[in-house]
């Protein structure tokens, strides 16, 4: 890296003009980090399927022109005034929500919802003067959740950024900075399954192929993996699903389905694909007395969660989590950690599906909306 | 008692002949106890809302003639065959929720729904032969939850009998078998405020001021009630509810009120109403990221509950329960017996603002509709 330590940077941002288009490979400018900020040279990303909603923008707030991405792992290029706890040349994971250390969500034991700086999918600027650090010739280019990691340099808030072991291996766990933490922790973290009992996943992408993996590692006996695209059954069985239900198959409810399988409901089920229809099922499909659902999917802006509110009294437990409850900054180096030295049984390299040059993204984008990928790694210095 | 051991026993009963007509103290015939089933002498029975609500079967099934009544307290009479664990003499409280202690449920530590003897309101008949134990002149009279303790006897499921200790004042306790503990568990076992957090308890009736008093008892800060009638205000002072919200006061939804209140929400809260409106707003006023709302009330048989899925993702926690979660024959004698030596700072007297002769039962669901009482003991004996 040049020294261009309290410079503007020149480099390259695969940019979205305009929802549903491919991106542009553009050379950007990226302005120093201001207070509180960092910037990183971003060496991996990959794509989540969270990008893509609000690329396409149906049912999203459109935000145009912008740099997506979300999921990555760098290294610390400079940082601005205030930040203590990093350093140029730290190996970090940018996070799409972050963690302040000081409002009442970061005190709090329960929740990951920083105050300021949790997840907001609208704001394409950063908070500190309210503006974006991306342009081309002057013009600005909106970030995206904070993070906007389809770029060589990115500016991100410091409490979105997890330093992490510098020995660890930044193109595998790159994907540890959104999609698989939220799987992983949705199970682990929410839904919580005690040995040997038995838990339905809604929804085959890696979001939900993490949970699974939380369902395995948390020694499930049954795990019922749901889906509207029979491809990821194959995919699924790798991951120890030990039964697959396509709700097309069948004339009744799926959540009929699952209790009819299970004699009245799972004890456990994480809902990880964003279809308000999967939420519902996902939540009636529990057993009463003891069952818990835990909703991880992004709704659409006027989706409307119903149910009889007896299936509540039934005593059922309904939930949701962002980023499976995992605080970025305190826990994710934590979980890299675990990663590397087994203490977790988590093999990333299953949900690698697919690598890419920096210059082929957009390929990336067909791969996941064809339903056959699950994570494909972005190589940016390629 | 004489001994009718084995015998029919005449008694006098309230029979509710028709929905919503007032109550008729008849002669009725009370059959021996069969396998598993135990005959109580009722001394006093308290009035619930749930007993007015099938009694009106509004938006319920009805069925008649019934005798109604759940919340009561009194003697084994005598004992079917098979049943071991009670006696003649021994001094109970019949619970509208049974438990078999065979079951998934009654072996899981976390449900009280037990599936031979969880609570259902449409059936009149016992499970053992699928007949009423009552009659008058051969006539079937039919059953209320498995309790109908509207009569000086009643025959009722073993599994669905607390005995407790004789020293026990039955008149004070027996609003432990059901409103009372329900409330009180709900906070206590399900909501589980720390101490500190804020509780809001919709709906001021017996079974929410028992919430209260939940709140109290685990040290809750601040302790707000919310209820359409304003009269509940006055009562609900003396359960050091430390602040009331009318919804009918405001111009914005309550659940916006609470939330303004409360810099984003309470920690717990507490639905005590059977109002689907009351449901959801007890829900979604709960603080984002540690919120737990826990539904208690009964709703009708065509309601919905309706949220948007991101208040869900937001991390907040929905659960609902029977009974406060308190398994009836395990817990209910624990329960009774902290209540005596003060473990537990249960103030039963406050609950008991009405008592009655038999004879003039009908008062009681005046008393109740009007909303003029909490509990009006009905004494049986007098
Ligand atoms: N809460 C969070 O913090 C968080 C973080 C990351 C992603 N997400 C969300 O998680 C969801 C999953 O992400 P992903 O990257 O795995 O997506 P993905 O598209 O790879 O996987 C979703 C899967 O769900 C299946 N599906 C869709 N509707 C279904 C239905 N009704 N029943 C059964 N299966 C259905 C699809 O066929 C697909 O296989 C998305 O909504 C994403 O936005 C949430
Ligand atoms: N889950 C269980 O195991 C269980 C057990 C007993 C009773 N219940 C139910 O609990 C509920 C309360 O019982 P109770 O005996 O205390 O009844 P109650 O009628 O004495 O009290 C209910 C209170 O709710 C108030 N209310 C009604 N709608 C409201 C609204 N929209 N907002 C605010 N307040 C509202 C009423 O004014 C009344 O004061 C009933 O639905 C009853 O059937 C449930
Ligand atoms: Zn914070
Ligand atoms: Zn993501
Ligand atoms: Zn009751
Ligand atoms: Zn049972």
């Amino acid at each position: 890296m040049s020294n261009k330590v309290g410079q503007v940077i020149r480099c390259k941002a695969a940019v979205a003009w305009e929802a549903g288009k491919p991106l542009v490979i553009e050379e950007v400018e990226v302005a120093p980090p201001q207070k509180n900020e960092v910037r990183l040279k971003i060496l991996f990303t990959s794509l989540c399927h969270t990008d893509v909603y609000f690329w396409e923008a149906k049912g999203q707030t459109p935000v145009f022109p912008r740099i997506f991405g979300h999921e990555a792992g760098g290294i610390v290029e400079s940082v601005g005034e205030g930040v203590t706890d990093l350093k140029p040349g730290d190996h970090v994971l940018p996070v799409f929500t972050g963690e302040c250390r000081e409002c009442r969500h970061c005190c709090s034991e329960e929740s990951n919802m920083c105050d300021l700086l949790r997840i907001n999918t609208d704001r394409g600027v950063m908070i500190n003067d309210g503006q974006s650090r991306f342009s081309i010739n002057g013009k600005p280019i909106y970030h995206f959740v904070g993070t906007s990691t389809f770029s060589e340099y990115t500016v991100v808030h410091v409490g979105c950024v997890a330093k992490i072991n510098p020995a660890a291996p930044l193109d595998k766990v790159c994907v540890l900075s959104c999609g698989i933490s939220t799987g992983l922790g949705a199970t682990l973290n929410v839904a919580k399954p005690k040995k040997g009992q038995s838990v339905a996943v809604f929804g085959l992408g890696a979001v939900g192929l993490a949970a699974v993996e939380g369902a395995r590692i948390a020694g499930a006996s049954r795990i019922i993996g749901v889906d509207l695209n029979p491809n990821r059954f194959a995919e699924a069985k790798k991951f120890d699903c030990t039964e697959f239900v396509n709700p097309k198959d069948y004339d009744k409810p799926v959540q009929q389905v699952i209790a009819d399988m299970t004699d009245g409901g799972v004890d456990r089920s994480i809902e990880c694909t964003g279809s308000i229809q999967a939420m519902i099922s996902a939540f009636e499909c529990t057993h009463d007395g003891w069952g818990v659902a835990v909703l991880v999917g992004v709704p659409n802006k006027d989706d409307a969660f119903k149910t009889h509110p007896m299936n509540l009294l039934n005593e059922r437990t309904l939930k949701g989590t962002f980023f499976g409850n995992y605080k970025p900054r305190t826990d994710i180096p934590r979980v890299v950690e675990q990663y590397m030295n087994k203490e977790l049984d988590l093999q990333l390299e299953k949900f690698i599906t697919h690598s890419l040059p920096f210059s082929e993204i957009n390929k990336a984008f067909d791969y996941m909306l064809k339903g056959d990928s699950l994570r494909c790694i972005i190589r940016m210095e390629d």
